[in-house]
This record gives C-alpha cells, structure tokens and sequence, in this order.
C-alpha cells in the first residue's frame, strides 16, 4: 500500500450483512468513516473539539466501488489516504482488503468540508489541522 | 387487536435483512420507534419541542420476544400501546403482525423516562403530555 | 421533476440522524435502495424471484452529493430514473427532497449489475426485467 | 467482573450516535452480538459451519436496561456470560462499561435458540459446542 497512508482493520460482524449473505453496500461508507476517525485519532485530531468553535465537518460527497463481496467474520483492512487537501475541505480515499487473501474488495473516497455550524457556509479548515493532514497529502491544492 | 392502541405499517427493506435471510433483531428495536414516533405525530406530541426547555426522552429499557422471522418485502403492522403511565416515565408495548397473513411476529416494550437534560435526573413528564397519552394507557401508576 | 422517473417519499427516524442532529450520510444510500425497492414494486420487478435461476443484482458502485441537511421527522420525496440501461447493468439516479419547503437535499446513483450467483459473472439482465425499465431509461446502451 | 465470563472491547463511531448526541438504544444489540461473536471466536464455535447441516442460531428474546450514555468515541468494555445453558438455548448475560471510567452503561441479554433451518423447530445444541460454552456457564438447566 502506498506511503503516508493509514491502515486499520475491522471484522465484519453479522449485522453488517443482509440477506445475499455479504457485506450491505451501504456500511462500506461506515466503514470508511471508522477507519477516517481511526485516522483522526491517530494524527491527533479530535472533530468534535471544534463543536465550541461552532465548527463541524460534514460530508458533501460519497463514493464506492464495490469490486468483491466481504462476508461476515472477514477480517478487513481499509487503508485511508488524503488524496487532496484543499482550504476549505479535504478528500479521502479508500481501500477496503480483505485481511486473509488480501483481494481488493472495494475503494471510495469521502470529500469532507469544514463548516460553519451556524451559516451552514464552508470555512478554512484550522491550520492546526492542516498541519496534521499535510504530511498524508498527496495533492495540496 | 386492543381497544386505545394505535396502528402503524412499515415495509422490510433490504438492509434490515442479514445473512440469515431475516430482519437482524436489533432492527425491531427500530421498528418500534418508528411505530412510537408515530404515534406521537397522531397525538400530537413532538419531543423535539422539549429540548429548548431541557427535557429530553431516553429509554431506560427495552424488550423484544421474537416469535417468527420477517423477511424482505414484508408489509409490517406494527401495534402501539401504552402499558404504563408514571409520572416520570411511559411503558410502550409493541405487537408487530405480517400484514398478510397476521401471523404474530414479535411483542416487546420500550420503557422511556423524562429527563432532564443538563442534570440527567428523571422529571415529570409534562401535563399535557399526560393529557395527550392519557385516553391509550392501560394502566395510570 | 423529470418525464418517466419514479417518486416516493419516507420520513426521517430518530435512528437514521447522528450526533450532529442530521441524518447521517451512509444513511442516503439505504434511503436509494428503499425507493429502489418502491420503484421495482411499481413495474412488478421482484429481483428476490431471481435467485432460483441463480441471478442476483449487486451493487458494482454508489455514490452521492450532499447539498443540505435532513432533519428528524422530515418528510423526504425521492425521484428514482434510469440514467443508463445496458445489457447487464441499469444506473439508477435518485434525487432526494424536502417535501415540505422543495430543498434539493441529495442526488446521487446506484450501479447495479446482473450477476450470476455461482461465478460471480455479470449476466445479462432477463429481457422481461429490461422490458420493465425501458419506460423509464433515459439512456439505452 | 465475575469469573467464567468473557470481556471484550469496542469503540463507539459517529454513526452509532443519534441527534441526542448518545449512542442509539438499538446499537446496544448490536454491541452485544460482536461481544457474542468475539466470545464465540475465542472459545472456537463458528456457527457458520452449521449452516450445512442445517442448524442456525436465531435470537429468542433480547434486553436491555440502559444506565447511562455512551458518546462518541467512547471505549466500551463488554463483559459476556453465560447466563443459562440449556438443552436447547442458552442465555447470554452482557454488561457493557465505559473503559476509563468504568461506569456501567447497559445490562442485558440475548437468549438464543438451536433451530432447525428446514422445520423452524428448536434442536438440541450440538453437544461439541456444549461443552464449549460450559465452562463459562453460572446454570446449567
């Protein structure tokens, strides 16, 4: 996997499966976010000490590509890069692997906007969190 | 069904289901609230109105039988009552029958309390509250 | 809203927001499949009678673009359209609405292919299933 | 915590919370069956393997009665026990607490019956998978 990535791992619990016996499409993103909040714990960045700022951090764009199915009890591993940092918002990406046999099971990416809870409107991502992302960037736009 | 219960109908959707081809268990507990939310839009209590005032509605405890499997697609009848009305807290019962051939699928509870936001200790629950849940309760403790 | 697409509506749940009072994003992509699921009700599309012919139709991707927040007990209209129909995959766009002030909250799409359940392969979609989508697809492949 | 039980660990994501801005009462289930799971794991009882001789595992009963709230971020340690064993189900006792502060959060249980996919019929427990889980039994029945 590429450098100045992250990797977590996850395992598949029964609830993450629906009736085809696999993996449901949507808890990939829930995935991804687990593993972006695993990455934010690692770096030193905690998203919800910017509530008192009045600053959030929603999401503005989804995306999944689903290559293979997970099963429940698979072990898997979601590397997260920052595929762009910009002023206002940064670009996650996404590998799913299964652990085991390491297919390639899905990539996505998360583009998530620093906001002003009151306006609603997009805001500069604090500087003190850039520096944190910076070193993950591939694309510091 | 009984007298003073309130009615509500739900369709199974995909991602309820898991690997065994069923509606996961902890999604009855959602179904409930669904079935509970709605009959408070039919009474016309709005919890959401309290949060300004510091109240707020956590459930201390809930209960699910499960006596046959609902599958994808099924129509869902779901069954509200009021067991129990305290002065700080409500016991909602749940029947929830397939809308087909009424076969009982599940029976269960949610027991929810008054609280107050900032201290988290138990409150009364408004008066006109009471008023609004008064003509569904079975029991008045 | 466009010619030939589909439209059904859902409320919000307590359970579908987060903690940041909004409905959370992974959440948009159960709402797709629930009016996925509506829309193939109404052209008589059961896909679940596929899987004794051994087809089923996973997901191969999904994305969405968020444009503004819903919120608990928000009623949601959600326009379904056929963007693309191939020989083995339909693209299924979705709007989804505020019905009560006409917010444009999401749009988004789903990829979904015919599979063969046994190899994994795609297949060809049944021509009785193509028949039903045609009305709808904007684009035939 | 008592002996003869199983403890395991998870951490609380965004996506597990609601607007009230706790963990949702319906994710506790779902806590409890990944404590299930790993419980399963660490004693070797994969009951996936039963499927072909056509025995599955559907939960019977569910509760939970919630202490206090869980946030975001929250480590959570769930401690398993077995409850009751019987010829045909066996009670899973759960107590979930905060890991820094220990305080406890939820108690509950999940009870689980042996079934026979084809007949929906309760099975005795496979006597292999008896004496897997007697160890940790406090009442065998």
């Amino acid at each position: 996997m590429s450098q100045n990535s992250f990797n977590t791992s996850l395992r598949v619990t029964w609830v993450d499966t629906d009736a085809a016996g696999v993996v449901h499409c949507s808890n990939y993103f829930r995935f991804f976010e687990r593993a972006e909040e695993e990455f934010y714990r690692h770096i030193g960045f905690d998203f919800t000490n910017f509530k008192e700022r009045g600053l959030w951090f929603p999401r503005v764009e989804a995306f999944c590509q689903y290559k293979k199915p997970a099963m429940y009890s698979d072990l898997l591993v979601i590397e997260v890069s920052v595929e762009e940092l910009k002023e206002k918002s940064v670009k996650l990406g996404f590998k799913v692997v299964n652990a085991e046999n390491r297919d390639l099971l899905a990539v996505g990416h998360l583009v998530i906007v620093a906001a002003d809870k009151q306006t609603g409107r997009a805001a500069r991502i604090p500087v003190d969190i850039v520096d944190k992302l910076k070193p993950f960037a591939k694309q510091i736009l």
